[in-house]
């Protein structure tokens, strides 16, 4: 792996919640080395910061490489953002506010940075390196606690006045339906994000429906795990599998209202729960959207799972900094 | 009007379902001439191409500008449209099929011509002459028959993969709701288009509900005009009025979701019912999407009426010809 002699490197850097990761790439987006940590939010933006700085030191020791063969540093990171200035304006899983992170990093590292949502990183990453290769419009829905949504038209990310956009998670499709977590009602991630599968899931744990799902969880909705739905889908808890169907038809008919909007060529689709069940997704997303797209749009797109898994965003934001930087795509 | 010194005009041609219109601009978009007549596409295409040829000389003459002053012209037509070849694909209520008008109007008039499906030429229109002015992002709803849309980004025309996209009237508002003409059920111009609100007010003419509007034109939905709406509404047709706030309601769900996703500066809503009862519209369909946005989205757009009226269409062909052919905008 080392290479003292590589240049034109990219940090591509994901800042999540609970983990942090630095990846180092080459030009041609190899990799050269990686470190992970804990985020530790609530120890306050210093510290935070601090740790961002060694994690990514570490990660050019991994790579062994210094500072000066970086050409720039992309940073996936929650919303909202300032993306012109670089700025976590507010993120209230890490209770950080008004934090300039790409000038902080370019001041550090001596070279350019730039930040980006992290489920927009991700869809990146997906166009570049992934499922969505040369797409000329490709839509991320990645359902997760919400359902995340990204869109890389004619190779730019689709951005809005400052900062992200893309909230598909937030189409309503249900007049009058469920309460979602934005105080809306009947939004697509009130009824089709893991977290309301998983809501659904205990309750027929609960009700005696689901019962390997109660023999590995009980019915605490806080110790499911993607895995866990998976592999009792896999050992016959059919009320789980009709949970799932139920809810991709939804995230389907998300889609089809995307597809009749913007009419992109590849739908990608991800997080932990697709990746585990990806033939189960694949399958009712496709079938429902393609019942409900304008018949002249049939044909125009397909339905991928991701494939960079969880260097997705690393490997987004590395190369988001490239395109950024150098045009390159 | 008369300017033979005229150099680097654009010819705007709006080809409807009903009339064609050619607008001889100026480099600076001043009208030089115009010309209109009836489409009459059932007498063939040939037949067809002939009216367009004559109409676009017809305006020259009021112009006082021969051929050789234009540098190109822009077509706004019906779709399905192969936008890169300039052709027609299928147009239903033409009764034509393949029909390579910007080849042929290259041929006849020794200049490039660019063609654009009708709907995102009134957007593009309203975005670099009317409404829309400067916006970053502009989404164009047009209730009517069915609810055309479009959007400029960047200050570019949003794409699907050969043709036009942007089909808002076929978003899913309403599971299993009421049956679409494109044979789906519960799309946004199912419920909302002037067409969805002709029929529910001729049904409550027929009920006693609307005695204005029975008085005005009995319970036949072929005799209804926006301007009949507007007047019955202004008249005390009650019933009317609140079929009218119910649709634009959902209209507005329509922009909430949109919003949601591409978070466009500008909402520009058009055609003849929306300029004729430009408050109504207005009020009910800001109030809606207002409820029903990210909070964080809020105060990022603005709800605007349409500015050009019929003009808009052939003022954004032309406008989008000089874009295209010299990259003005």
């Amino acid at each position: 792996m080392a290479k003292k002699s590589a240049k034109d490197c990219f940090i591509g850097f994901d800042l999540g919640g609970t983990k942090m990761m630095a990846v180092v790439y080459d030009g041609t987006f190899n990799v050269l080395g990686r470190r992970k940590r804990k985020t530790k939010g609530a120890e306050g933006v210093e510290s935070g910061l601090t740790r961002v700085s060694r994690t990514i030191e570490e990660a050019l020791e991994d790579a062994d490489i210094s500072a000066d063969q970086i050409t720039g540093i992309g940073v996936g990171c929650p919303g909202p953002l300032d993306l012109d200035k670089g700025i976590m304006i507010d993120t209230p899983n890490l209770g950080w506010k008004n934090v300039k992170l790409a000038q902080r990093l370019k001041d550090e590292f001596g070279c350019p940075a730039v930040i980006a949502n992290d489920v927009d990183a991700g869809v990146y990453g997906e166009y570049r390196f992934g499922a969505a290769k040369k797409s000329r419009c490709v839509v991320g829905v990645f359902p997760g606690t919400g359902i995340g949504g990204g869109c890389v038209y004619e190779g730019r990310l689709i951005r809005g006045k400052v900062g992200s956009c893309f909230e598909v998670g937030h189409m309503q499709v249900v007049p009058d339906g469920p309460l979602c977590g934005c105080g809306k009602r009947g939004c697509l991630e009130a009824v089709a994000s893991r977290l309301a599968i998983s809501s659904a899931c205990v309750a027929a744990a609960y009700r005696g429906d689901a019962p390997h799902l109660r023999a590995a969880v009980g019915t605490d909705i806080s110790k499911i795990r993607s895995g866990t739905i998976a592999s009792c889908v896999q050992a016959g808890d059919n009320t789980v599998e009709r949970i799932i169907r139920n809810a991709a038809g939804w995230i389907g008919i998300g889609v089809a209202n995307i597809v009749n909007l913007i009419c992109p060529d590849t739908i990608v689709l991800g997080g932990g729960l697709v990746e585990a069940l990806p033939g189960l997704f694949l399958e009712e997303v496709e079938k429902s959207a393609r019942e409900r797209v304008m018949p002249a749009y049939a044909d125009t797109f397909k339905v991928a799972v991701a494939e960079l898994g969880d260097d997705s965003t690393a490997m987004g934001a590395a190369g988001w900094a490239q395109h950024t930087l150098q045009g390159n795509d």
